[in-house]
């Protein structure tokens, strides 16, 4: 008899959303599949994690074809609690996705769908985020199709400890797809605003908004791959020390 | 007419904690000082900003000993927003913290105290991140005189791109360190478990609690310093590629 792999899958846009929908339907041909996913959109969260407040988990169900877990938590808490508490055995594989909107750059940074991904990491599973690059009008099949085989692909190969694969589809149809690159991240920053509005209370409130700037760092950028249409596979690692500049601060002599 | 350096302040534990009092007062002793800082404790929300909901700002007024802004948002939203629009001109330097309780290791990844610094840094302002190794009876001057001592370095000497500095001090008064050391991020994992109650309404819900592991990886790891009761100083960049990995992510050849 052959043993399937087990296989976790959440999201950052909650558990309704359409993309974790088309990677469960992906993950199925290849997988037993179970889902802990927030129970409401967690956009921007970065890695936080539920440390102050109760977390709840109730049953969800997707029209009989799929059920899971909804929790009120961030993604890294949802990859947290399902290995923790609610699964009865370790999946062999985390995918976190698909998510709408591009997860290339500094986005990584504040990416919910990363972190459930890097949480996967830390808890030693082997964990790919994928993000389809658009947030209107989504063509998942591509992302379906490829998240299906880079998760074969991680699951025969692994993956190196403390480190994650992040990837990002461009969203055509696969006939137009142009290859796939392994790339680094991006470094362009946000041009952000904050728009100044008063409530209907006379009170003072602001809305964060900014546009990514458009720098060209080099062909094996994430976000300059994605433009030429072809998909991006980033190796992250959440190992943040500058192991360069070690040496020059130990220079500095800082004493108390 | 010796032009001040401008210093901004912020947290993760909230404009009134004790940390960021004990902070704004050594800042002073060198600098103009500006206070944006969430205006509740918001720990362990990782890199989060705030896109879905307003944000707000209020004035804060420390016993007129200083003021500041109260944000309702995140430590990164709080950087954002004074850089974008609260200040009236660019600061030379972020100091977020004191935070209470280590950000040592893995604690990285979850940090407000340290996001807000990476924000900073993403901004492109030197950014620094100074937590105590405690949650009780903490000792402040330590903290408090070695943040001026890193801050006067740091405002000479610069910082490299996209690189911050992530100190953690321990809990002993200023005469017990036995010195300042350069790090690298700890990698010991949480021993999570999770605790599962029932609600007066009979609801099942969770705590997640847990516990570092310790686990020795070498000398020149931050909680490995700590413990000897010396500050560690640790070079941290948002650059999360992981470089050494990304040629035998090639040879795999992955295709659409």
């Amino acid at each position: 008899m052959e043993i399937k792999p087990y296989i976790l899958i959440t999201n950052d846009d909650g558990i309704a959303a359409p993309g974790i929908h088309a990677l469960v339907m992906a993950m199925k041909e290849i997988g037993d599949v179970v889902v802990v996913a927030p129970d409401s959109e967690r956009s921007a969260v970065g890695h936080a994690i539920t440390l102050s407040d109760p977390i709840r988990v109730v049953n969800f169900n997707k029209n009989s074809l799929w059920s899971g877990f909804a929790v009120s938590g961030t993604p890294a808490d949802c990859v947290k609690i399902a290995v923790g508490a609610l699964l009865e055995r370790r999946p062999n594989l985390v995918v976190s996705g698909i998510n709408l909107g591009s997860n290339a750059g500094i986005n990584v940074i504040y990416s919910g769908t990363v972190s459930a991904a890097t949480e996967g990491t830390i808890l030693g599973i082997p964990s790919v985020a994928i993000s389809l690059t658009t947030y209107t009008n989504p063509i998942f099949s591509t992302a379906s199709d490829f998240a299906i085989k880079i998760a074969k692909t991680v699951l025969t190969k692994g993956l190196p400890k403390r480190t994650l694969l992040n990837i990002n589809v461009p969203n055509v149809p696969k006939s137009e797809i142009l290859g796939v690159e392994i790339t680094r991240q991006g470094m362009a920053n946000f041009a952000e605003c904050f728009d100044k509005r008063v409530d209907p209370r006379k009170r003072v409130y602001y809305w964060m908004d900014g546009q990514k700037e458009d720098v060209y760092a080099g062909d094996d950028v994430d976000d300059e791959v994605i433009k030429k249409n072809k998909i991006s596979i980033t190796p992250v690692k959440y190992d943040l020390t500058n192991y360069e500049f070690m040496n020059e601060l130990k220079s500095w002599n800082v004493e108390i």
